[in-house]
């Protein structure tokens, strides 16, 4: 019995039943909703996006704000307007084939279905953004450990001092996601990450935090803290929830984004749309 | 007497007063209305960018259109809407910084003005998108030579039969820039190039030109022609022609665009905006 017909049979299925599948398989049983579990390690080599729809008539300022922000706002596509369809990170409709959204209207949770279907409009926009699983992926290949995976956490996301390049209503703080890294290890760290500027490519800020505004020990999200070691350097990285941050702040009454680790799966290789 | 003190003392100026001249002096000197020639050259270090204008109601389109063909179209910066402004990478005013622009109504072109103040209307929207000036010198620091240079003609440019990924009304076949490369040559040319994403980065194409459609002694473009030598590969790299003749097709009902070869000067050095 072949992974695949082993899902099938199945009414719901294990993060186990998922490993070996496809993109396109996967996205299969999300859009049956069979599973609205996370993604994290599911098509592994593969991109994943992070989601955000928001009404047509913020779209050329968030598009804008998106551009002037490349290392935590990595844009990878945009759907027509009125759109759902992904049609060139793979053949998608966002309403159906992630495992979970977040539905906010005028900036509060209102909802995490696993189907966006009652919630489209034909003035709606998608966005798909990097995402730093993908660089995570070649940090490991090149022999560069994740604390946050060997602890069996989140990776530690932060809130910093430095403000984003504004654009019309949207601005606000860049937010960073910080991994440890060994001191010898820094500067391979620094080269393979910048080989992939769609999923937020080279660092922001190597080394101490408190120039960045950050205070290790205390996140604003709901994430891992680390530890760190005498030959740590903590290395941060613009993070995806920066445009999801600065799109609550700017009072947008409509927006829907994937929920926190609950990613688009795209058909595209990382290192296939690696800078070289 | 410096070059500057020189340039001032004078009513008009020659390409040779301008060398030497930084990238504030020169738009200053633009401004004044005292240079109205091309910019190749000029500045050498610092990207140059493609200048196309457009109202607000297709903005949204041409950048989703523009974020689908990055080589073509590598957006570099996007002023906010209503504002001639360009604040990253320069802090300049794109009604009077540039020598020479071109002005088109329904598509048919209507003037050239030094400066395009008069026509400016707060439904416009700037867009930048980067110039292979950049990559140009960053082949030649690699000692690979360039043929137009040499033989003092423009660049050889021709329509593709590939198709950009549509978005909207704009839709085209990609214009490319041909450069004649030595065979031993052309894998250092893929790499120089790649390292310049925002100045159309990696070729799209190499050898066979009826692959893509082009007859190498026709070109649709006022540009030279080239007699390869036998051990000479004709390289294609993506043209930021293509979303202006994509823009012209579309039959937008107003558009300013830099005058060809007449280009703003930005203040960000090549190799500063460089992948790696």
């Amino acid at each position: 019995m072949t992974v695949q017909s082993k899902i099938k049979a199945a009414d719901t299925v294990t993060k186990e039943d998922l490993e070996g599948l496809s993109p396109q398989q996967l996205r299969a049983v999300f859009r049956e909703g069979r599973w609205s579990g996370g993604t994290e390690g599911l098509a592994r080599g593969y991109a994943q996006a992070n989601l955000i729809i928001l009404p047509k008539d913020v779209a050329l300022e968030f598009l804008i704000f998106c551009q002037r922000n490349p290392q935590p706002c990595p844009i990878v596509e945009v759907t027509d307007p009125g759109s759902p369809m992904i049609t060139q990170w793979a053949k998608a409709d966002l309403r159906t084939d992630l495992p979970r959204y977040s539905v906010y209207k005028e900036g509060v949770l209102v909802d995490q279905p696993t189907d966006i279907s009652e919630y489209w409009r034909d003035d709606l926009v998608g966005f798909l953004i990097g995402c730093s699983y993908s660089f995570e992926q070649a940090l490991l290949n090149a022999g560069i450990p994740l604390r946050h995976q060997d602890e069996n956490k989140i990776v530690s996301v932060y809130t910093t001092n430095v403000q984003c390049v504004p654009a019309g209503r949207f601005a606000g703080p860049m937010v960073v996601s910080m991994r440890p890294v060994k001191r010898d290890q820094v500067v391979r760290a620094v080269q393979v990450t910048s080989r992939f500027p769609a999923t937020h490519g080279a660092p922001v800020h190597i080394g101490d935090p408190t120039l960045i505004g950050v205070d290790l020990n205390r996140t604003d999200f709901d994430t891992g803290v680390f530890e760190l070691a005498e030959d740590d350097v903590p290395v941060f990285w613009g993070c995806g929830g920066t445009p999801q941050a600065v799109a609550l702040a700017s009072k947008i009454d409509f927006m829907i984004t994937h929920k926190v680790g609950h990613l688009f799966v795209t058909d595209k290789l990382s290192e296939a749309v690696a800078a070289i």
